[in-house]
C-alpha cells in the first residue's frame, strides 16, 4: 500500500520565544521537523506533505534542504488540526494509499512505532496511536473495548472512571486517504476554542461502523517541544543516547558528557575522542584516529592513524589521509592533507592540497583570497614550508621544495628547489638600550608634565 | 523611612583553606558580599555599613569597588555577631531609621524577602527572618504565639516539643536603630563559647513589651556558604538560574550547561550561543548575533547579525558592530569594529579601529606596545589588510586602502593606497634536495659516531 | 612477611569492543591495570607478577613502563581464574612469603582495604575479599560461620536460604605462596565451562582444616569494568572525587565539573583554575597560578603568580616561573620562561629559554625544526622580541636586546642591540581601488560569460 505522510508543521510556538517557526529549532543541528521526516521515511512514503502556517517561507525552504520531493500546502489561519490536515486535501487529490499524520515538534518518534502503525492498519480502518502516560494529567484518554478503539475523550469531559486510564492520545493517526478525508469533511467546530480536531474522526469513524484501534508507543516518544527549555533537554537526550551508541561500537572517550555530536556523526572503532570536541554536521572520523580535546570538526574526514588537535579547527572540505598531524591553532578549510603530512602549529591552510610527508611550518597561511576571488595553493610530497611562509593563491610549491622562513611565495616554485624572499638581519649595537631609555624619559616626562 | 544595612563579613573562614576572606570569593565573578549588597540595594538604603574583621584592608578595598558610598567598619576580634553589630554604632551615630542586618556569607537572598521585612516592620519593633527548614537539625528554633516572635531557642537548650518546631532562625533582623543598639547594650556573653549573639536580643525586646514577629524565606535564600564545595554548588546554582532565564527570553542555546554566564551577562533573543561558551563580566550580545564554540567573551559588545569564533576571544573594550565577522584563533581587546567587517583567522586587534566593510586577513597583528607606551592602530572602511600585515602603531590605513602580504606598515597609507614592503622570491633550482641531503647525512654520521 | 602481588590482567575484555587489551584502557591517563598495581604498592611487595594474555606484548611494554620491577608471565589460553594464578608458580618458585591476588580490570580497590587482608592473614592461612552488596544478583556468596569463612557458593547452587545472604564474592585472597599453589593444584574443571575456578581454593582450605576468614570492603572498590560505559563511569568517578579533593585542599574552581584532571595533577591552594581545563599527567600548579579558561596543559609546571591562558596549551617540558604570563593561542614547548616574562599572544615558543621579564611580541615562532634536527633558541632578560619575530634556532637573543617587528633573526644578537630585517614600505597612490576595479570588471565579465 502506497503512504502518503502529512506531517503538521504550522504552528507559531509562542512559548519558544522566537522570530524562528518552532519546527526549525535543531536538535543535532538538524531542524526537529527534520528528526520527524526522518522517523516518518521508514514508511518508504511515496508522497510527504508538509502543513506550513507561521513563517511558511522558512518552513518551505527548509524542507527542500531536508528532503526535495516533499511538498508544502499552505495553513494560512489555523483552525484546528483536522484544519491543518485538510490543507493536504487538494495536494493528495486523486492519491491512493494510507495517510499517516505526524507532527513537525515531536522529534522523538521512532521507526518501529510508525511500522507497527502501519502493520495495524492491516485489520483497521484506522489507527491511532497512543501511550501509557506515567501522569496521565490533562491528555485525551483512549477508551479501549479490547481491541477496538471506542473513543477519545478529552480530560474536561471524562468521568472519574475514564479520568483513572492511563492510555492517552498522542494525537498521530494512519487512514486510508479518501476515508480519512471524508471522516475530515464531517468534522465540526462547534467546541469552546471553535477548532476543528482531528481527534474527532474517531467518533465519526466509530459512528459510520469502520474498525478503529489503538497502537502503544513508549511515552518518550510522543513528547513535543514547546519551550527552549524542552528544546535544550530534547538536545541533552539526543546526545546522551548518541554518545552511548559510541561508547557501545567501541569509541574511546575519556569524558563522553562533553562531546557534542551530530545526527550523522561516524566515528570508527578505538577511535579517541578527548574531552571538549564538538562535532558540527558531516563528520566521519575513522578507526584509530585520535581528536585531541578542544577540538572543532565540520563536514571533514579524519583517517585512521591522524591525530588532531588539541585547539584544532577543521572546516567543511578538509579531508586528511592516514597519519595526518593537525596540531594546535590551526584551521583546514576546504583542503585535502595527504599521508603523513604535518601542520601543527598556528596555520590557515584553505583552499589547498599538501602533499604526503609534507611539513607544514608554524605560523604557514594560504593567503587564497584577493578580495574578489578565492585561488588554490598547491603543494607536493615532501616539501618543507618554513614557518610564516605566506603562500599567495594561486600557486604551486613542487615536490621536495622548500621555502625559507618567512618567504612570501608569489611564484611557483620548482621541485626540488628552495624558495626564500628575505631582508638579511642586521644588528644595531647599543640600540635596543638607547631606545628603551628614550622611551622611558618620555614617559617619566609624561608623568611629571 | 530611611535604612541602614550593616553586613557582616568579619568571619575568617577557615574551611573555606584560603589566604582570600570568605565574603570575596566569587560567584558568576563577583565576590558573595557584592551579591549580599545587590540583595539589600533593594531597600533602598541610606547607609551601607560593611563590618569586616580577617582580611579588612582586601574587603575594604573590594567594598570601595562595588558600591563607592558603602563603610567599612574594623571588628579587629570576633566577639559574636551582637559585637560585630556593635561596631558600626559610632559611625551610625545620629542616624534615624532602621538597621537591616545582613550576613556577607549569605549571597542567595532575594530582594523581595527584604522588601517583606521592611513591609513587617510597618507594625512590629523587631522583625526576624525565618525560613521552614526540610531538616531542622541543630539550627535556632522560632517559637511562635500567633503572629509573635516569642522567642528563639538553640537547639542545644530546646525542648522535645520545641525540637519538633521547623520554622529556623536565618539570623537576619531589622529594627530602629536607636532600639537595636539600646537592645545590644544589655546582650551578655555568659554562654559557653563567651560570645555575644544578636539572636538575644529578641528575647531582650519581648522583655521590654516590644513586639517582635518573623517573616519567612525560603530555607535556599538563607543558605551561607562554608566551603569551597559549598561556594562550587553555589555557583553551579546561579549558572543554572541564569541559564534558564536566558531560555526563557528567547535565546538560542544547544547545551546550555557548557555556557557560563555572569551576573551581569545581557543576551538577546535569538541570539545564538553555542557549547562551550565563557562569559566574565560585562559582556552584552545583541538579538540575532551567534556565539560559536569555545569563545571567551569579558567586557565586550557583539552587534545584531555578528558572529563571533569558534575560538575566539574577545576583551574589554572590544565592540563589535553589526554583521561583524570574527573568526578563529582571534584576539580582540579596546577594539572597534565597524559594520561588516571581517577578522576571520589568527589575528591581533589591539588598541583600534577597523572601518566598514574592511577585511582583515590572516595573521594580521596590530604591534600597539613599543615596551613602554600602548599606540592605536586606525583602518578605514573597505580596506584589504593582506595576510600577516604588522601595523606598527601609531598608524593609520586609509579607506579603500590595501596591504600587500607580508608588509610591515609602519607609515600612514592614504585612502586607496597600496603599502607593499617585500623582498622579492627568489627560487634556488636544486637546493632543497641538496639541503636534506646534507642534514641527513649529518644525522647519519651523528648516529654512527 | 614477604608479600608478592599475583595480578590477572590476561583477559581480552570482549565487551569493551576494541583492540587494546581491556587492562590498558585508561583511567585519567593511566592505563586501568596502573590503578590496580598502585593500589597493590600499599603492601609495599617484594615482587609483582601480572599475568598476560590477550594483547601480551601491549600489555608487557606497559607494566615496564608503570613498574619497572614487575614480572609479566603469560596465560596463553585462559582456562580459569586458578589456572591464571598457576601461571605465576614457576616465576615464584622460591619465593616464601605471601601471595595477594588482584585483578587488573578493578581500579578502584583501596590501599586500607589490602592492609585489612594483610592484617588478617596473621590469624587466618586464607583471606578472601567480600563485600556487602546492595543488590546481590548472581554474585557467590561467602558463608560464612562466626568469622570462619565456611565456604563461597556460586549462585545458581545456592539454596533458598544462602541466596538470601548479601555478603559477596570479589575474588581478591591472600594466602601463603606455597599454600596457595598447593590448593590450587587440586582445583579441578568438572564444572559446565571446564575451567579452573579460584574461589575452588576456599573449599579444598576448608577440607584440609585450614583457617579460611573473609574481610570486608566497600562494593564500589570491587567493581569490575566490562564495557566503554562503565569505563567512563568510573573515569567520572575519579574526576569527581579528584575535584572534590583539591576543593579541599583549598583550590578554586568556578566549574570544577569541566575541569579534567590526572591521576598525578598537583595544584596549590588558592591557585585558580577557570572552567574547561584539561589536565594531561604530570602538570604541577603552585599556589596562587591561575589557569584560564580553555587550556591545555601536559608535563609542565606553573609556578606562583603566574596566568595561562584562556587558549593556551603548555606542552611537555614547559617551565613557568613566578609571574610568568602566557595568553591566547600560545603553545610552549620543552622551553623555561623565566620570572616576570610575558607570551601574550598567537605564538610557538618552542626548544627554548626565555629570559626574566622579556616580552615576546604577538606572533613570535622560534623555528626549531629544521626538518632533521631540533635546535634551541635563548633568549636573555629585559628583552623586547617585536611581533612576528621569527627566530631560526640555533640562536640567541642577548638581554636587553630587542627585535624589530617581523625580523627574521638568524644570527646571535648581542646585548643590548637591536636586530632588524625589514623591507621598506612603499605606498603606492591609488594602487587599491585600481586593483580592486580590475578584480571587479573580471568577475563582472565572468558572470555574464
Amino acid at each position: 500500500m502506497d503512504i502518503a505522510l502529512v506531517i503538521l508543521a504550522a504552528g507559531k510556538g509562542t512559548r519558544m520565544n522566537s522570530e524562528l517557526p518552532k519546527v526549525l529549532h535543531p536538535i543535532a543541528h538538524a531542524p526537529m521537523l527534520a528528526h520527524a521526516m526522518s522517523a516518518g521515511a521508514a514508511l518508504d512514503p511515496v508522497r510527504t506533505v508538509v502543513v506550513a502556517g507561521h513563517g511558511a517561507d522558512e518552513v518551505r525552504a527548509a524542507v527542500a534542504r531536508i528532503d526535495e520531493r516533499a511538498e508544502v500546502v499552505l495553513q494560512d489561519e489555523q483552525h484546528g488540526t483536522a484544519h491543518a490536515v485538510d490543507m493536504a486535501r487538494a495536494t493528495l487529490e486523486g492519491f491512493e494509499g494510507d495517510i499517516v499524520v505526524l507532527f513537525g515538534d515531536t522529534p522523538f518518534l521512532r521507526p518501529e512505532t510508525l511500522e507497527r502503525m502501519a502493520a495495524a492498519r492491516q485489520g483497521s480502518d484506522l489507527v491511532v496511536l497512543g501511550f501509557e502516560a506515567a501522569d496521565p494529567g490533562r491528555y485525551g484518554r483512549l477508551v479501549m473495548d479490547g481491541d477496538r478503539l471506542a473513543r477519545i475523550v478529552e480530560f474536561k469531559d471524562a468521568t472519574e472512571a475514564e479520568r483513572a486510564l492511563t492510555f492517552c492520545n498522542s494525537g498521530l493517526m494512519a487512514c486510508d486517504a479518501a476515508t480519512l478525508f471524508s471522516l475530515i469533511a464531517e468534522v465540526g467546530n462547534a467546541n469552546a476554542s471553535g477548532e476543528y480536531y482531528l481527534t474527532d474522526v474517531v467518533a465519526l469513524a466509530n459512528a459510520r461502523g469502520l474498525s478503529v484501534t489503538a497502537v502503544t508507543c513508549d511515552e518518550a516518544e510522543t513528547l513535543g517541544i514547546n519551550t527552549r527549555a524542552e528544546l535544550a533537554a530534547a538536545e541533552a537526550a539526543f546526545q546522551a543516547r548518541a554518545r552511548a551508541e559510541l561508547l557501545e561500537t567501541g569509541v574511546t572517550m575519556m569524558a563522553p558528557e562533553t562531546v557534542y555530536l551530530a545526527l550523522d556523526t561516524v566515528i570508527g572503532r578505538d577511535a579517541v575522542i578527548e574531552p571538549n570536541v564538538v562535532f558540527g554536521p558531516e563528520v566521519t572520523v575513522e578507526s584509530g584516529a585520535r581528536i585531541r580535546a578542544f577540538s572543532h570538526l565540520e563536514g571533514c574526514h579524519v583517517s585512521r592513524g591522524a591525530t588532531v588537535g588539541p585547539f584544532a579547527r577543521l572546516r567543511p572540505g578538509a579531508e586528511l589521509a592516514e597519519d595526518v598531524h593537525i596540531g594546535n591553532f590551526v584551521e583546514i578549510k576546504n583542503a585535502t592533507i595527504a599521508e603523513g603530512a604535518k601542520v601543527n602549529h598556528l596555520s590557515y591552510i584553505g583552499d589547498a592540497s599538501v602533499g604526503e610527508k609534507s611539513n607544514i611550518g608554524a605560523g604557514t597561511i594560504t593567503c587564497n583570497y584577493d578580495g574578489v576571488f578565492k585561488h588554490r595553493t598547491e603543494i607536493g610530497a615532501n616539501a618543507f614550508i618554513g614557518s610564516d611562509t605566506l603562500l599567495v593563491a594561486p600557486v604551486r610549491v613542487g615536490h621536495n621544495a622548500m621555502t625559507a622562513t618567512g618567504t612570501v611565495v608569489t611564484k611557483d616554485i620548482p621541485d626540488g628547489a628552495m624558495a626564500i624572499g628575505r631582508t638579511e638581519q642586521v644588528n644595531k649595537p647599543g640600540f635596543a638600550v638607547k631606545m628603551f631609555e628614550m622611551l622611558k624619559a618620555r614617559k617619566a616626562k609624561q608623568q611629571k608634565g
